[in-house]
């Protein structure tokens, strides 16, 4: 768990105002989920309702004299403002980051599992408008030919009651990766970075779990090493379903640094009465999958299985599959029987290496509930 | 169905020889896959052992007299010969090809498909060396910086019986792409390519189902539309479990460039004695991801998803995950209980996405019974 000292209030006292309609999971730190129904409304979250994930107070960092320091092995570190950035290519992405731990609470359902017990509100979607992480460490003097097993650590600002800063990192190939677009943005959605997204500067990893994108960013490592954070060692690894505390072990786990394919259905939510039109409910969620994979199909089933609808409506941007890093909003239109009065929906989406979320979380379960991402399954209520 | 003349005898006496250790599907024309007990002795499937998947009769090309013509629009045709494709960078990849079909066998028991009816038999792995399409495009006059929409069609000198050349194509971004390294090859594992397998010269796709790996490759053309051949329209498509051949629209329905990941059990074989050594069984298969996804885990459970043991070794090569096309060879120690006579074994991959394998083919099932990469089940007897 996140070391972060709750009964020091003057840490706190400098939190940056939230949007009353964030569902708040923990105030220190701030955790808030975006409502279901608020993330099928626009294909870009607006700022103030992007859902918050911090794992400390959140600093305050002035953009007029924040340095982010860039140290390449061989060569002297170099320290670039936000002005000194700027000479390198803007560049605008669309991408959706998304909590490794989205979906948890289903798979808590099955057998509990330890973090924060997110429903299905651990993502939005933005355009991110910065310069790319690959055109400041090749001006930095990386070899780009020498990337095997070398990494780049990533800085925030934020730290933890034991003084110690947040960081994780990426290997050295995907921040290199001109297909990845890996980049350091000062502007979402076309606005200046809010405090709680990592004002003035932040790392956005298209298609990797958003602990990657580092936000408050003040300091950039290539690295023969992977960084030694806890948040980095000691978490967003997968195991196996039998693998316990005890048993599984951290140091041979890979690092998640992509995302498998899910779903969600935003509208209507569960246990919902919902008014039957000409013969159809209509059901409407988002669906992604990471490193680049574009959703190709989502279906739905109202029969457990037996039959599947397909979405009609799939609103995305142009992005070829590889390199799609958004997500996909989704409508479809399920036919209901005559006088049927309850309905149990499931939504599975299918992304464009043809990978399908798994059935059920009983398989996929893990220690740390991440990667949660069976069919989304809920109830609903039919008024006809 | 592929249009073949089976009556004209004529077409088929050049056929080359063939390993008499490939159980073969179909003779005319030849399919035939590789034994599970042989795909895991080599990480590099010997030449005479890759399994074969034929549309049409193999033709017959001179090195020294073959062409192969690059259009690209605004520019005049080019051909090349062989020795003017040395010209270009020579590079060696690793890459597993899989026929989108693989597996197709255990789908149709859920409900009859459309297609050869293949085991796990239709993947095997080698090294290929060529020219990258990449260098080859450039210079032919394509505009990198102009992709969207655009497709590579290629095509083989394979001619079915109305005269219509064996054809297919790909997003020409892929083709462009520095980390996809699409490579025109003309060897296998270090030798010239046999018949079978495209001689003297084929596409490699990697990542993508075998179909576009187009043989005998004797065209490569720029184009604003997919291929028109039937091949490429009618076929290797994916649908919902829903959709019948009366409902499945061809010309809505995306083409398959990628492929999901999936996993198979070689050795022991299904219905096989096995003797338990030490309290355990040992098994052995291979598991593969589309795409440039590598394979992080193969997880195995001997009591239907209640426990999982993970395979200790994963044999494959060093590329990272995203240009990782090779297949991963897998063993894993099973514990066995006291007196047990009978065993179910399932087994499931994770690759660097962190997707899995679905439970079940009934979700994926599909009318021309592709992508079928469930958890594959197999059911052994234990000898103490
Ligand atoms: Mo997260
Ligand atoms: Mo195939």
């Amino acid at each position: 768990d996140d070391v972060v000292d709750h009964s020091d209030e003057e840490m706190w006292v400098r939190e940056p105002l939230r949007d009353r309609r964030l569902v708040v999971k923990t105030a220190r730190p701030f955790n808030a989920e975006i409502p279901p129904k608020l993330q099928i409304q626009h294909l870009d979250t607006p700022n103030e309702l992007f859902y918050v994930r911090q794992h400390m107070p959140v600093p305050e960092l002035d953009p007029a004299t924040h340095r982010v320091k860039v140290s390449v092995g061989g060569h002297d570190p170099r320290t670039f403002s936000l002005q000194q950035l700027d000479q390198f290519p803007r560049v605008t992405l669309r991408a959706a980051l998304m909590c490794a731990g989205n979906r948890r609470s289903e798979m808590n359902k099955v057998k509990p599992v330890k973090g924060l017990d997110w429903a299905g509100g651990a993502i939005s979607n933005a355009t991110w408008t910065g310069v790319r992480l690959r055109d400041v460490l090749l001006q930095c003097g990386v070899d780009p030919t020498d990337t095997k097993g070398k990494h780049v650590i990533l800085q925030g600002a934020d730290i933890d009651a034991t003084g110690v800063n947040f960081s994780t990192s990426i290997p050295l190939a995907t921040a290199l990766s001109e297909e990845r677009t890996v980049l350091l943005v000062t502007h979402m959605n076309g606005a200046p970075l809010p405090p709680d997204h990592g004002a003035p500067l932040r790392a956005v990893v298209p298609g990797a779990p958003a602990v990657r994108s580092v936000k408050w960013l003040e300091s950039i490592t290539v690295s023969e090493l992977e960084s030694p954070s806890h948040w980095h060692q000691k978490d967003y690894r997968a195991f196996n379903p039998s693998k316990t505390w005890e048993t599984a072990d951290f140091s041979t786990a890979p690092p998640v640094y992509s995302l498998p394919v899910t779903s969600a259905i935003c509208d209507p939510g569960e246990g919902e009465q919902v008014k039957v039109k000409n013969g159809h409910v209509e059901v409407k969620g988002y669906a992604y999958s990471g490193g680049g994979a574009k959703i190709m199909r989502v279906d739905i089933s109202a029969d457990r299985g037996a039959t599947w609808v397909e979405a009609q409506h799939l609103i995305s941007d142009d992005a070829p599959p590889n390199t799609h890093y958004g997500w996909t909003l989704w409508t479809a239109r399920v036919p209901v029987g005559k006088g049927q009065s309850e309905m149990e929906l499931w939504a599975k989406a299918t992304d464009s290496n043809f990978n399908t979320q798994p059935e059920k979380f009983d398989d996929i379960w893990n220690i740390r509930g991440i990667l949660s991402n069976a069919y989304h399954k809920i109830k609903i209520k039919l008024q006809h």
